[in-house]
């Protein structure tokens, strides 16, 4: 099996040595990943500046490719340029902290696996759930799990995996729990501050509110020490308002000559 | 009404003084936009540098608020720190560019509708098909009918409207119709460089691919010349493979203590 390895908190990160590790236990690996930290950059693409690619070590050994971009970058060019191939599956992480409910919108770590479920190549987004993890294990033996498993199964195009694990030893994981993203959302707040010359600055802080207590959510299953795994995918037509409009009587045509 | 209006291409571009100009006509508006270019951000938020909010103008005149951040950072403050209420609808855009299939996934401009969906306001991204557009006038018209539809009927928490109108004199567009998300996508290519330093960089291009020719499509929409409007939502759970996955074995309850 080869896989190809990103993430969003930049080459250096614990997380993506641990899971690098991991993964070669089971597979060829290679690793493609920011050179710096890309948290909340949302699948944001680098069309208006050019990409540079380094090697990077790690302990005096070639450790994977440093990209200038975001983790969407990285799979595409890594795939595209680097490893000229198509993987079995592409795996993003581990990030530090949770990517549960809305923050699926916001995380680079699910952009890279997105970008692979573009491309047709299962991947797998793998978080723990604290900003500071100190449990790396569990979603080590986790993600080599469901990697087989996918290998094994398959997933249809365009969908992923993503997958949050709790920070905590294994004797104190409740189990594994297949969920749906949660409703749960942030209440930002823009602190105000003033520079030393003056001048007005925000810095954005806020809570994840409205949590979900319903069975069966991301949230929710990390909240009572699960292992959580989501199937996602990127279409986000809403066919139940489509047939509402229906009703909105806002199609029409125009009185014009060609016609499809 | 009062809307509140963001884009991706930047508080400066053509398209979001047409669109400011048109909604001024139907109600109350603020700008709340990037200082500079946003596209192809994706669903990015500002979290590691803090924020400045300056007042722009356009001919001497007062036009709106421009931010050192994304259009998701724009809807965010704009509502937080800068109106301090709940608008009827905002609407981002006017797009220099489609913003069809899977580009929905890249566009800045679909992340700052999709951020006030996300804030339960009921929101439009609107954009013309050419990247130098020459008709905003139907675009335009467009808008401000939807506004008013969106006011009338409203829009389930969660949803918007995704609109693009082909960039073509009123007299040439076919009509309207609602559509769904094409599936579409982009071959991507890098063009590998060297600069005067002897080192290399890479150039994202390509070409959008595997064109839909299914009727009901966004592109195909677009490629007959008429407006696409599209309801997206931000639930991406993908429910058909959570049920297969039901029979791939992968949950389970650890053998521990205290239980849900």
């Amino acid at each position: 099996m080869k896989i190809l390895i990103s993430n969003d908190d930049g080459i250096e990160s614990r997380g993506i040595y641990e899971l690098t590790k991991a993964l070669k236990e089971i597979a060829d690996v290679t690793v493609v990943a920011p050179l710096t930290e890309q948290s909340a950059v949302g699948h944001a693409i680098t069309m208006k500046i050019p990409l540079r690619v380094t090697k990077h070590y790690k302990n005096g050994e070639f450790f994977g490719y440093a990209v200038t971009g975001t983790p969407a970058d990285c799979i595409k060019i890594g795939m595209r340029n680097i490893i000229k191939f198509t993987p079995d599956l592409v795996v993003s992480g581990i990030n530090h902290g949770s990517n549960t409910a809305i923050n699926i919108i916001y995380s680079g770590t699910v952009s890279a696996a997105r970008e692979a479920a573009i491309m047709d190549v299962p991947s797998i987004a793998i978080s723990v759930t604290d900003h500071h993890p100190k449990h790396f294990e569990y979603a080590c033996k986790v993600v080599k799990e469901l990697a087989l498993k996918v290998a094994e199964k398959g997933l249809k195009n365009g969908t992923m995996l993503n997958v949050n694990v709790p920070d905590l030893p294994e004797k104190d994981i409740a189990g594994v729990l297949i969920t749906t993203q949660g409703k749960s959302k942030w209440d930002d707040i823009y602190e105000e501050r003033v520079d030393p010359y003056g001048n007005n600055y925000y810095w954005l802080t806020g809570n994840l509110t409205e949590v979900d207590n319903h069975l069966g959510t991301d949230q929710f299953a990390i909240r009572n020490k699960y292992v959580s795994v989501t199937p996602i995918h990127f279409d986000l037509s809403d066919y139940e308002t489509l047939e509402e409009m229906k009703n909105w009587n806002i199609e029409h045509e125009n009185i014009i000559k060609e016609k499809i």
